[in-house]
């Protein structure tokens, strides 16, 4: 039995592939419902990659999880919501008859001479491999006593008067256009030399969308401390105190925004991996270097300096981690599928291309 | 010697690629400068298609025109506008140094017995093939005597007052669209049952970006009239009649927008093609059915029912149509260079993939 760990986007994805291949023994374990994560982010947020039904021609849309599949020609939007995203998945797990089981927490995961044993709150179950398929968003880095977490978000709406926001990454942009947009001032400390704002890897810098949203903010109501680390947040009933590295602190009445990022792994699986600088470290074909038998999907899967945490990235990996499963399992990946993959760019086996810079 | 006609993304990109392959024998000739029909878009106008720099993982810009490079990158911006692409086109040509002669209007394309006389401004000019390299927006429809046409339009800040919008394609919702924000009335006339909003292809429906605009107009100020055709507008000199296939008349003071498309080939060259239903008949390789030695390339193409009008796709017939010129002068293309092309999905000979439908 495989055991799939979340209904997102790679649980999903993972899903669909395995009925493709006629593997039915399989089963997703989701803590709440198919999509949960997506419905929790702030209503404002949106997919930072832009959704386009070009796979007719070769360029499947960087949201897609299935060869052939288009959310952009299912919901006919460009940008998509975490809402409808979350409806997205749904509709692929209920058409696709994926197995997912609802409500199922794992709260551990024990190895055992031959295959796990995972703890939930619906009891006990063995399975014969394990795939993570958490995604980060629900296993926010919580690093100060204080402070609102991009996580915690519902809805900017409820975020008035100015703020401190903490962080450079594309949380912290987006706190701040969305802040921006309400009209409150905003405090931006980071510890960046600059804002990063190109390299031709788009893991590593800013989206496209979310350069183009800064060019139309108004600069009037920011402030921006480059290359200042935040030491600490404190509180003492009324003011919020923010402590940089080299001392100075800042005073404000409202709840700091904190934009720290998200576990790669969630912290309650990490110490079946061997963890460096909080990143997994992994077999070529994504498997706990710990314990064979387990593996990584997802934005958090690194392979050396390659970071897949697009879908349109990590996609390309739920191929070569099933067929590394099945072959375990004496069973041959079938063509047909292997090839239908391979054609839509989702089975990405050399990494060496993934550093390409670009050219203009 | 091979003569490019125009300087555009098709222009450019098949100067391009010839550089690559070491071809120097080549000449672009462009009326204006490079990128010019760019220039003229109306100021608001956006590209449609999004740019995204995903070339590392496989997944080519939507509006690159050579492999490993990204608009999106470079530019730092998701929807271009036309001046910054007309500056991108510029950029590659001068950085890869691609011949380009400026300001020179090809009139006519003479067949001889061996290769073209090309009538220019500048002379004549003799090639063994021609490659047209037009695009089409500097060749509108113009079916009425009057009416603003969508390529006359410099900025819709130009055009006041309530209007009637001719049209149902990207250009008619793009002039709904900006007018809308404008806070101007429109009344919408087109020939479809409904506005298609839905199709696998999206050379056959509105764009991702367009349909989620679209979401954010005013409905109070659009009056949509399906499935009438208009047969004429006249002008006595305060009102302009705008008269449908069905007798109805609507009298307006401010001129009509006319958003009724483009030529696919330039008018004055239609004769070196047979032309159907305004589409060139063309081989299998894209060159004409009457000259062989002269090719479209560009959003003109047609091959049975694939349209090519988007860059992503046009851009896959650049080398087809080099390496079927080259094989002629009994030149093999560079395998490096043609394995660049094809990892990139920029050489498309199976046309039969191309109209995947959608799975979701």
């Amino acid at each position: 039995m495989i055991a799939i760990i979340g209904a997102g986007p790679t649980g999903i994805g993972l899903g669909y592939l395995l009925e493709q291949l006629n593997v039915k023994d399989y089963m997703i374990y989701e803590r709440e419902t198919v999509g949960e994560s997506f419905y929790t982010w702030p209503k404002e947020t949106k997919l930072i990659t832009p959704s386009f039904n070009g796979h007719g021609f070769g360029l499947l849309d960087l949201n897609a999880i299935m060869p052939d599949s288009s959310p952009a020609f299912t919901l006919k939007q460009e940008h998509i919501n975490g809402e409808r995203y979350g409806e997205y998945l749904q509709l692929i797990q209920s058409q696709f008859e994926i197995n997912v089981t609802e409500g199922c927490e794992i709260e551990a995961i024990e190895p055992q001479d031959k295959g796990f044993l995972l703890k939930s709150n619906q009891g006990d179950i063995e399975a014969d491999h394990v795939i993570l398929a958490c995604g980060e968003f629900n296993t926010p880095k919580r690093l100060f006593d204080y402070g609102i977490h991009y996580a915690d978000v519902e809805t900017w709406k409820d975020i008035e008067g100015e703020r401190i926001i903490i962080g450079s990454g594309e949380s912290a942009m987006d706190a701040l256009i969305n802040l921006n947009k309400q009209g409150e001032r905003v405090l931006l400390i980071h510890p960046e030399k600059s804002l990063v704002l190109n390299h031709h890897d788009p893991s590593q810098t800013i989206s496209p969308y979310t350069k183009e949203r800064l060019l139309s903010v108004n600069p009037e109501l920011i402030r921006v401390i480059n290359n200042k680390r935040v030491t600490n947040i404190s509180f003492d009933g009324t003011m919020y105190d923010v402590t940089l590295d080299d001392g100075e602190v800042f005073s404000t009445t409202n709840e700091p925004i904190t934009c720290t990022g998200f576990h790669t792994v969630p912290p309650v699986f990490q110490q079946l991996f061997e963890m460096e600088n909080g990143l997994a470290k992994l077999t070529e074909l994504d498997a706990s270097t710990k314990f064979p038998g387990l593996y990584l999907c997802g934005p958090g899967v690194r392979q050396s300096d390659v970071i897949f945490c697009f879908i349109y990235k990590f996609r390309q990996r739920f191929l070569v981690v099933i067929e590394d499963i099945l072959k375990s399992m004496g069973i041959e990946v079938d063509e047909e599928v292997k090839s239908d993959y391979i054609r839509q760019n989702m089975y990405l086996t050399d990494l060496s291309c993934c550093n390409t810079e670009c050219q203009c």
